[in-house]
């Protein structure tokens, strides 16, 4: 019997409830396969800071560091609330971004996807839509305006002003691309290079060590695509993406984007894969204003175990199971109200009953 | 007798082609008020790179310098004809950023907007697109990554890397925030205030900024709301917003995608306004692959000399003329074929029975 230790970090906001019912599915999980999980919730975030003092705590790193992989809810407060915490502590700051960079989690696969018969969440048009959206988009998560060095003070002139700066080395740009070559040549054998190399001097590069790479995957068609243009294309004609592969700043807008044109950034779970070490987690933000309501949908956080159960521990059936588990409690005309309109013709259910839904399919 | 001097920069693509029909426009206010126009043809663009061995002459320069206002084609080649131009020779990083920085274009006014009766353009469904939309990105033009620091070069390591600067001082911010305020207090009172203050030091200076502008304008209302939440938002509900501001990158992307919602960036004039100068120009590229087929729209262009006559002239009420006419030949079952598929009911036209058709409504 395998044995997995899986980290919890419920998050913020809507984090809590919605992680509960993830980890609803993986005791489902447990249950019928050869194997068992360890779950070992630790603080992160604002709750964590206003508990602790800090955002990320010592004993939450070890935690994670001890963790086979780790299951992460959204973060973070309100715009006013935010003020609450010294910027550099801020949740995002204080332990997002500082996960990131722990476990080197450079490569962030986020699903856009909605099968024809979901089509109805999307404020797209059924014929934008067609036979389904099913883009992958490669973002890569530990570089660029992230990470690079910040400067904030007063100029010569007595002026407050900032400086950061967007850094990469072909290295990082490398094993992006591996990545994202990988999957095409899995899927449909179709990359979209998004860039802006017009502008960007890191686009310049971003695009070299693209061609390079592009030679080892003759078998893979390139696109090329500036991020301006993409944004367009996305609404107008998102089936015509496959796999999309772009740099951090970028990724994380277009990415968004993407919920947007699936309905909701609810329907985003995300894999962020390191090395040694891949952490899942929602797209979207810790929504305080409709937390502890029980009407957040927990698709995201579900769908990200079912990217851990494919990605951490090679359980793929059991993914797919969990997909489609997903997808017949919405064919069974539930919803949420996060996700639908009252009247919308779905039976309106809670967080806490979709998750127990998606348990009973299982 | 007002005498006006236009530089026409006609651009790359499909640049000539819409200009030309922009240029109709122009000669039919010209009669019908007491003003006379100086058109001044200058070569700018990928076209001009060929002739001249720039793509920003300094004859043009001079044209310009003496011109009161700068009609502009859009420029550029496709991703694999720019590879003919060294990198700091294309057109965008040898014609157009000059431009923008020649004049302190820092004010980019891109109106994203679509009446009710045209929402058919549109990939968004009826109901998203309700009474219309009618919003304003307003946008840092002269600032940030776009005209930071870059750096090229190979590492200790050995590594090929890039390095450029995102840099913002309050006066710039200063000076677009005046613009957005006293646009927004024109309009609904209602401002959007993009950012990513989670992640970004600049973001973090900018809504600093922001807060002192926002005293000496209490009638406005201020949502901030972080960039990747407003691409989503710009899909799920583009109708809550009236002017957006934010800085050079994201309103790169969020116009572009403004440009998707309406259904083509063939729908996007913008003005350029500087302290002393202006230009007006589409917002999309050059189009190259429809280049030459007489089939592009020229609303863009059209538009953007409706915002020429109301920014730099004082036409307004000719501008809502033009507004008028090209939507009037719109509502004549009239479409061309960059903007509607055939048999979606419309009559297809050319890109110069299009301007023929505004000039008769005029
Ligand atoms: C919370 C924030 C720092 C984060 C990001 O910008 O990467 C989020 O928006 C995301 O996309 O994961
Ligand atoms: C052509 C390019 C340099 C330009 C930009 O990025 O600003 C264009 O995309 C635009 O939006 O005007």
């Amino acid at each position: 019997m395998k044995n997995y230790k899986i980290a919890i970090l419920a998050g913020d906001g809507i984090g809590p409830e919605i992680t509960a019912e993830a980890v609803k599915v993986l005791k489902v999980i447990e249950e019928r396969n050869d194997v068992s999980f360890e779950l070992l919730p630790a603080a992160f975030g604002a709750c964590a800071y206003f508990e602790s003092g800090s955002a990320f705590p010592h004993q939450t790193k070890a935690i994670c560091d001890e963790a086979d992989a780790i299951l992460k809810g959204p973060i973070g407060l309100s715009h006013e609330d935010s003020k609450r915490i010294p910027i550099d502590e801020q949740p995002e700051r204080g332990a997002l971004l500082p996960l990131r960079r722990r476990y080197n989690t450079y490569a962030n696969f986020r699903p856009v996807s909605l099968p024809k018969s979901l089509a109805h969440f999307s404020p797209l048009k059924p014929e934008i839509i067609g036979e389904g959206i099913d883009l992958m988009i490669v973002r890569e998560l530990v570089g660029g305006l992230y990470f690079g060095e910040k400067e904030m003070g007063v100029n010569d002139a007595g002026l407050r002003y900032v400086r950061e700066t967007l850094e990469y080395d072909e290295s990082q740009i490398h094993q992006i691309m591996q990545q994202a070559f990988k999957l095409a040549s899995k899927r449909r054998k179709l990359l979209h290079n998004i860039h802006k190399s017009n502008v960007l001097k890191s686009s310049v590069l971003w695009n070299e060590v693209m061609e390079e790479v592009a030679k080892e995957y003759p078998e893979v068609q390139v696109v090329n695509m500036l991020v301006d243009a993409a944004a367009t294309a996305l609404c107008l004609k998102p089936t015509q993406f496959d796999v999309m592969v772009m740099e951090n700043m970028f990724g994380d807008i277009l990415s968004d984007q993407g919920g947007g044109i699936l309905g909701s950034l609810g329907l985003m779970p995300s894999a962020c894969i390191g090395p040694d070490k891949a952490y899942y987690e929602p797209s979207h933000g810790s929504a305080p204003d409709i937390a502890g309501k029980n009407i957040a949908n927990p698709y995201s956080m579900i769908g990200s175990v079912a990217m851990m159960l494919e990605n951490s521990f090679d359980m793929e059936a059991e993914a797919k199971n969990v997909w489609a588990a997903m997808q017949g409690v919405f064919a069974d005309g539930y919803s949420t109200a996060d996700l639908s309109k009252p009247g919308s013709g779905v039976t309106m259910i809670s967080t806490v009953e979709f998750g127990d839904k998606v348990v009973e399919k299982l």
